[in-house]
């Protein structure tokens, strides 16, 4: 069990500190090494009585069977988007991440959201922040077509400074329909990019430190539009169910990947023996060129912290792209595009920009 | 949804602030008000395709139909006690602690664990930390014959102080068992108590506050004891799994109650159409003499923050009990005890001590 946990362990901590900054990565070898400590001494093996877990290594959710059903488990927090969040006193959006963060990786392996549990570790209630998280949860679970079934608030002001929020949701696999995991991917098929609403809930320390060490005011737009970037900034992340489920209903894709914590290496989670190719990623529009031109970060970096406004990849094979882009278009998806392609070899290549990714 | 919802979600927080100080309760007042809040913008229902929540309003866990499978979904934190285990650097049983948490809140309603999530949120990776979290997580995985499937580890410095826990975890009904919900109790039932390792997840916040206020060493033992007092409030929460799933396999209980965050009260969430009379528990001994002895809290306010002995509670006919009583033994539960019946009425009543609880 310990490469599956670990696959699920090691996602969604990149925006950890000093971590993009000029490339130190430090503290994700920290993290690494720390969690390594941790799932080496978790070497038990439950019984099959107990359910049996499906071998899914470095995958977005843990798989299990249960009796006569597969299902998905996966959990993740909104991170430090948070403290945008607190400081904009504006919670709406968030209470949507949760749900988006976690139903999104139901989504990258084919399994369809059923049930959430949200974690809140609040300083103190506030009714106000209660309730619009609370607007924006419905608001996801909604679009995800997803039941709350519980949770926990808990409240811990020596241990929580404003609020964190975190969330599990639960998916399954319709009868006929069995889990994407990407090994099937051969050098011919296409990889379809469906755009996201902005940084989604990753990156965010970065950006806070450099909102700050500019000074930048964000409650002020950026050129050429008419919200606050603050606003902006917090766009929930995008909600993939409907999309994703109309490509698995048609029996299209091959391979599903949340672009999230690490960016363009979540590819690498999918297939080892293939070589992702992004030949034809957008050009970063909005937030993503102000992130660009602002950090001066190299492309490596920017697309290994940021989606960079692509935030799910579907991949399909060459002979159904018309069709994967036409059931898109209907399930309202009409800026999906063709990104990229696999080739012979390993790993991914932005080809135009110079970057190699090898290793998750 | 949203009765189901608040059920869970109410669940867990009377460790928070000076809730247990003079019976203020200001700040669970709070807390009501802002979930309160929260739920009611929640009023989204998912289509059947979705999957089935089954009604099962105040319960321990959300129950969910999906295709021909009965599922459980728990989530919840370890708590402030996450603070003392920072203080004595000991983290083994905090690890340990966060899978018993859910665990247990399954076997209440009759459900088989089979997967857990946990979530760490950190200021810092620290590897030693983390090792320990692991040993102990590897040991309640065992104990509970659960498995990990996954996780998230958050780097989170400006959100969260040391290090909080959480886990979500999930379970089922094996072929041929129905949930357990407590609906069928009846005057004449009995309620046998199995007994807990100390004060488990809950009351941290008032313990520490005391230790404070009283300069306490806790490196010294208490008075007849030979291990330190600090490891004795770090023991980790029992994992009643096994002795809770061998009573389900011979068909025996008609309630399970895991005595949380609400202490006695926890009992009214499983029946509001009888009484439950406690008058045969535990005389409080070692940590429960001493923190009686030490707060001067009195009962009520007592065996609503602490279990006083008692972990988990098993309600059968009164002509099973002998034969639970075997079963338990059998399981290794020796020291399983009948602690109280069911009459007439409504309510926990404590006889002996002249409490009452007629609300969660």
């Amino acid at each position: 069990m310990a490469d599956l946990a670990a696959a699920n362990l090691t996602n969604g901590t990149p925006e950890a500190g000093p971590l993009t900054y000029a490339g130190t990565g430090v503290r994700q070898d920290l993290v690494a090494i720390a969690l390594g400590k941790m799932l080496a001494s978790i070497r038990t093996t439950a019984p099959a009585s107990s359910g049996r877990p499906v071998k899914l290594p470095g995958h977005f959710a843990g798989l299990l069977r249960i009796g006569r059903e597969t299902l998905a488990l996966t959990t993740d927090n909104v991170g430090t988007k948070l403290l945008l969040a607190h400081t904009l006193d504006r919670w709406e959006e968030v209470g949507e991440d949760v749900v988006a963060v976690n139903v999104n990786d139901l989504s990258a392996v084919g399994a369809r959201p059923s049930a959430l549990v949200d974690y809140i570790a609040v300083q103190s209630p506030v009714p106000s922040v209660f309730e619009a998280l609370g607007k924006g949860l419905a608001r996801g679970l909604r679009e995800a077509r997803c039941h709350l079934v519980g949770g926990e608030t808990s409240i811990v002001p020596d241990l929580v400074r404003s609020l964190d929020l975190s969330g599990t949701a639960l998916g399954f696999f319709p009868r006929g329909r069995a889990p994407v995991t990407g090994a099937t991917l051969r050098p011919g098929d296409v990889l379809i990019g469906l755009p996201s609403s902005g940084f989604h809930s990753n990156g965010y320390t970065l950006v806070r430190r450099l909102i700050e060490e500019y000074s930048i005011d964000i409650a002020r737009p950026l050129p050429d539009d008419a919200r606050p970037l603050g606003h902006r900034l917090l766009a929930p992340t995008r909600i993939y169910t409907r999309p994703v489920e109309a490509l698995l209903a048609a029996h299209l894709p091959v391979a599903l990947a949340h672009i999230s914590g690490r960016g363009a290496r979540n590819l690498l989670r999918l297939n080892s023996r293939v070589q992702f190719t992004l030949d034809a990623l957008p050009a970063p529009e909005g937030l993503f060129r102000w992130i660009a031109d602002l950090s001066r970060l190299p492309a490596e970096e920017l697309y290994q912290t940021f989606n960079m406004g692509v935030g799910f990849v579907v991949g399909v094979r060459a002979k159904q792209v018309d069709r994967a882009l036409s059931v898109l278009k209907r399930s309202g998806e009409k800026r999906a595009q063709v990104i990229g392609h696999i080739e012979k070899g390993r790993g991914v290549r932005l080809p135009e920009l110079g970057v190699r990714y090898d290793s998750y």
